[in-house]
């Protein structure tokens, strides 16, 4: 863990070991501009502690995030925007630090491109399913 | 705003006017199993005030939405998942009452589908941007 922190590039910037195009900070929260984005207004909100997955970060942690994405989408001006947070690699993560994209979509290139497998719906399977998670929450 | 709240799917659910497989919930949120979903386990968090998009809900009401979803993650199992929160038709939102997806990814196949226009890297307009951004937050 602490070579893994050593060696994250959010963590340096945090620290302001790495520069950063800084937007907001608190306490528990730093976003910044992201330096490869898919649109103008691209932007990252990470909790300070590292964690590498949304399950690694403590809920009061957490619970800033949403807020502070939300400032930077309406300081954004943004009218159409995707709020994503990646975990694992295969799920398109790229940095193995908790962050929260908010990436403006102001039209069908720019942005964020979304695809959506749909699976068809068993409603027996989705009901023994929600049983089986509820007793896991 | 009162119309737009009677028709939405998002706020009959939460009334209990239509059924949905109840994974939590709590004084601000609800959530539940998509019933489309792109993988198992894809679940939906939501803030039980009616708002269309991340900025039209309150700072309170957003912080509970993450701790929520990483209970999902955790209660279902995934090891690599996406979350993600659309707002705009344009950004692929379907239903006008915010919502958080929790959508595991098992796999190349299943789970959502990610296309990453990266646009080229310019420093001074990014520096420029950031001051724009940082002086509306």
């Amino acid at each position: 863990m602490a070579n893994k922190m050593a060696a994250c590039i959010f963590c340096k910037i945090v620290k302001g070991e790495i520069p950063c195009f800084k937007l907001f900070e608190s306490d528990k929260a730093l976003a910044f501009l992201d330096i490869n984005p898919l649109s103008r207004g691209h932007a990252l909100v990470i909790p300070k502690i590292h964690g590498e997955k949304l399950t690694d970060i403590p809920d009061d942690h957490l619970s800033e995030l949403l807020p502070i994405a939300k400032k930077l989408a309406i300081a954004s001006g943004a009218k159409d925007f995707n709020i994503l947070q990646n975990n694992g690699r295969i799920a398109h993560q790229e940095v193995d630090h908790v962050h929260v994209h908010m990436i403006p979509k102001p039209n069908e290139e720019e942005g964020m491109g979304i695809r959506w497998p749909q699976q068809k719906t068993d409603m027996d399977k989705l009901k023994a399913l929600a049983e089986e998670i509820k007793s896991k929450m």
